[in-house]
């Protein structure tokens, strides 16, 4: 009995191209054979994961025909079924091909644009036929290598319009569909325009329809900028923004490593598993627990479902350890409210003229205040 | 003649704590004397500045008396008179003194949260006394060294209540004042709480009185975390909400290095001057050109006038040189907007569904789009 | 009864410098009172360490008198004496003071190299007296801001002027020291020469006494510039190199933060201990556990205490780890050699053309060795 | 008439793969036809370079047979005939085949180590056989995902041997060639062996016949890592150990950009130039100056010969600003050596008991060395 075991009550899903993933690198070849969607769900499901996510491309090759198209997604629909896995997220691939080579809905071509929105419309309606109710957008290609090549600000106007068009056919088609927009600073591109969690928050708020859009923040994007995950994360929670989240891991400073959940920087993975479960009593993230990962290339197929399995049991694990360190006394005394019968009230009222004169009226004991060991080198 | 002399139409200013920069680092003592403020804006204003911005302790010691206050803002006044200089920008210290160690607005302590406020209201009185527009907040220890103390969400709230606060104090006193805030990844702190201008531009959009709100990127401090300066500038640009910027140079990942503008990635340092002037036609920033770079330890006060004055050249240079590269015939024609007599107005339209299905019924020539090479490697 | 509680046999050590931070920083004053070295050892003691270390002006301040100094010295010895502690390790600082700000041995100034080589003269002589067999080598200066100031080959062969000299100093006198040199990329200088352990060790090599002199590395140091701080000191193991080792905790790309270790990066932590300790059958390194780390600035000296004693519990717990990893079968087993019959005696013995002739013609089977999963993503 | 126009003189070379790259990247598929390697040596001539280096699979499939490998190799020397164009360097790829997967030379699995031998020696022979005389080793799996997997001791004892035995064989052999050990710290492993030049020219040292063996440094490499470049190519240059160099360009902290040589950080590349051409005085280097380098995704081949044309006329541009730069009299005063008549014979003479005293009774004038400003901040 294996009490760390994922189930389907943990909401684990992973993508078809993370557990799918052949090893190809810039600098090798695949490691191992490509493998069929249907037989990777069904490994899915054996292995306690409770969804699947998918880029258009995943599941349907690049310029199928409408019938080829149907066929394959019927197949894959009945695997779902059988397998009681669900897809609870969809994108489309805008940066494989290379069209997209100097950005989607940025490229200073209108054909670019153009077909980048034709794709992701066929691409959303494959994505509401699975089942999808969170649709994510990585603009891999959005960014530059030449700078010089277009006016930043232009890029911001395109990149909106392509969401808010996108957002207007969502809600024109009925359906029943949210999106999360997924930053990264830098890779495939030199530079990518909104380039963490915290660009895309504030562009969100630009959006015709802002309410139906938040974020995907990945742990390996922001940490290659060396960047806190869990600041970001939690300031997306706090803006109610937080609709999904992809999990790995990733050294700073580095190319997009992928790695396994936990495998790198083990202390921002406990706190964020603390911030996402709310041991510390906020309130809890209830969206899917996506691993947006891959096995290393030194691994079979085997290794793959043991990497699977591994992601999903290092997150029970921390949950686990989570809940136990925000129950310990200690850690209780040291994190608690400090409270002060003057001041509490006084800042708790917020800013009014008479409130500003009582407060500039305290006097503080600057020294005393500054002085106080804050204890949290606990041994 | 040096047709790059600055003058004061270039609006160019320096803090009191950049030239007056006494040289100490972690591993070092100052290697030069402090300097006499006054002096400090004498000299600035010789050398063709036009500004001088200052944190309240800058001109006036921590726990001055009133009178002590009074009697140092009179004679610098009088000096800024006397030199025609002005203060288009002040800040408050909130972090060189140990009560601030655990943070300022976001400590866990009422006590050092209503000191934080006590000492801004009384540094914003300072700043408009001496004539500012500009109010800078940079949350030197909005952060944490250990990240479990607090909740990240909880020092979110904590932010916001204080920002709140003074926004309705400037409102309250009516004062013709904006507030720019300045975000940084890290240092002093391990982890600080909004961690780039993108984050910022979020959490202004979270304020009571957002309008009067905007930003003050600095170069080095999006740079040390590897992010496209360029690219933040332009977001907040095109949101109407670059109130102020600082201008230095530094190397990614490195510590805070505040180095002279233009010394270090010299094509950032012409492609942020091409956007702020506008020269490939967006429009210009039009607020202080703000110098936040200090003099390397290796020199005494002689060198660091040369920084000074080295800073504005540089700039000057960079704005000619930008004014040139727009005007070359070959890069016009390389950044020029693409037509497509048929997209054109089907995207400007924007989204309906008749436009949708006039999109999709377009056939795009996908091998042939993807084949066009686009000249960025133009020798 | 805790099992992971210090003991002298650990041979834990901390420097003056750590435990006596009053944790000042580049944005902030000093957070504890400055303590007295003899009481920094006694609690040292208590603590359960075995040892201390110290630049010269950590117990002398700089420009002391010889009486002074000598009265120092004697009531230092006194509380080693009485508290039962060693001084493993000397060194000299030669950064903190402006004289040095622009290199100590490669200044291009006559004067700063001459003094720097007086000063380390008398710090040699002080770390001897006080029972030093480790005179550990910091260059804190000598790199540069503007790089074209020095040719970098010429501050190379300065650099081994001063260490050949201070090595025949020492046979010159009969002291039992050896040297160790500890390299650092950058910080407080833009870039510092010999910026790595490796660096070091090819350096070590072009010295007249290369045979004294050995590596100082520090987890801090290396992984700032994001290097894997076991492979190099994994290097100047196999090389006999490695003399003494700096213990604390970083994040890559970061000011060096110096923090406890074990408190970043957990798994480097791990294999770090478990390479000194040779858990996995490799010679383990006999010198100094020395941490050279200090507290978070939020602490009082209450922290700084159980911070001291948290760096050696950690690496306890480390090792007890360590040697429960390398114990268990199936780690055993995947780390075992691959043994083959045709090829070992054949690669064992060497080149001879014979030898090249019989390699040659062994037919290996590519892909079937290619497919085979390493394992490595146990879960 | 341009004065900048690469010459053979100059001895630029490229590499087959980097004007042949056709621009696959970890998302995105190849936005070029892969290219003929004669066709790609006749425009590299009409571009103005001097010679052209190879990976074994550049020129011949893995897995060619015999006469196969000789039809393609007697072809490819008529066009090096033809276009007067020589093959400098070559090299052997170790690291695309997924037998290469957990290293080559450094694998736990003797078939892996053995092939690797055997594909290099196969590949010396080619090399030399199209005339080179240096022989790169770029060890891109010599490296680990998981180091647990391997003792990094056992994994140096490894490179060492196959360095040995490669040595030999071409000692054996009689060939005029000499090794070039190219380091990297990571990418494609999480982390590689021998990190920097600095880690490889120590380890150089520990071969067999070290003398025939130099580095390789690359200016991509050495950068992600925000290492000074200038400062390693210095050691070796100062070590005679630089036989062959990598010029790119690269942003800290990202994965492997190649770039075109000059496009990213000008100032490193100006030092570097300066380095190499020694115009502050130093002995200049001699060997080939070699592009590794590709043209971004966006181009199309008329792109790739614009990028290659570029590489060789910012060199030449950056060589004519060094000697510009150390003729200037202002810079001359500012770097020119210090003298001392005191001091000067007394360091020069190096150690004795005699000299030493003498040193140290001069006194120094401490306060009025250190505040001398050294004049870098000239505006």
């Amino acid at each position: 009995m294996d009490s760390f075991a994922p189930t389907k009550d943990d909401r684990f899903s992973f993508g078809l191209w993370t557990v799918g993933n052949p090893g190809r690198d810039p600098f090798g070849e695949a490691v191992r054979p490509v493998q069929d969607p249907n037989h990777l769900v069904r490994k899915l499901a054996e292995c306690g994961a409770w969804g699947v996510n998918l880029h258009d491309n995943d599941l349907v090759p690049f310029g199928a025909s409408a019938s080829e198209r149907d066929r394959i997604v019927g197949e894959f629909k009945a695997t779902l079924e059988d397998s009681g896995m669900v897809v609870p997220m969809a994108t489309t691939n805008l940066f494989s091909h290379p069209i997209f080579k100097d950005g989607g809905f940025t490229s200073n071509d209108p054909k670019v644009r153009a077909f980048g929105l034709q794709k992701t419309m066929d691409a959303i309606d494959l994505g509401v036929e699975l089942g999808a109710k969170i649709y994510v957008f990585w603009g891999g290609r959005e960014g530059t290598e030449a700078d010089a090549c277009r006016d930043p600000q232009e890029a911001m106007k395109r990149y909106r319009d392509g969401m808010n068009y996108l957002c207007s056919y969502v809600k024109d088609q009925g359906y029943d569909l949210k999106f999360a927009l997924e930053a990264k600073p830098n890779e495939p591109r030199c530079d990518m325009y909104l380039a963490t969690t915290g660009h895309m928050l504030h562009f969100i708020e630009t959006l015709d329809h802002s309410e139906m859009v938040g974020v995907n923040p990945e742990v390996a994007h922001e940490t290659m900028a060396g960047l806190s995950f869990t600041h970001g994360v939690a300031q997306a929670m706090e803006a109610g923004k937080l609709f999904h989240i992809d999990l790995n891991a990733q050294r700073i400073g580095r190319y997009d490593q992928d790695l396994r959940f936990g495998s790198e920087d083990l202390k921002q993975a406990f706190l964020l598993v603390r911030l996402l479960e709310g041991t510390s009593g906020s309130t809890p993230y209830d969206g899917p627990r996506h691993f947006d990962a891959h096995a290393y290339r030194t691994e079979d197929m085997d290794g793959v479902w043991e990497f699977a399995v591994g992601c999903m049991r290092t997150y029970n694990i921390l949950r686990a350890r989570a809940r136990a360190f925000d129950a310990d006394p200690e850690v209780r005394a040291l994190t608690a409210t400090i409270t002060d019968d003057t001041l509490d009230p006084l800042l708790a009222a917020g800013y009014s003229s008479d409130n500003a004169a009582a407060l500039r009226a305290v006097s503080i004991d600057v020294d005393a205040t500054a002085a106080r060991g804050l204890g949290y080198e606990i041994s």
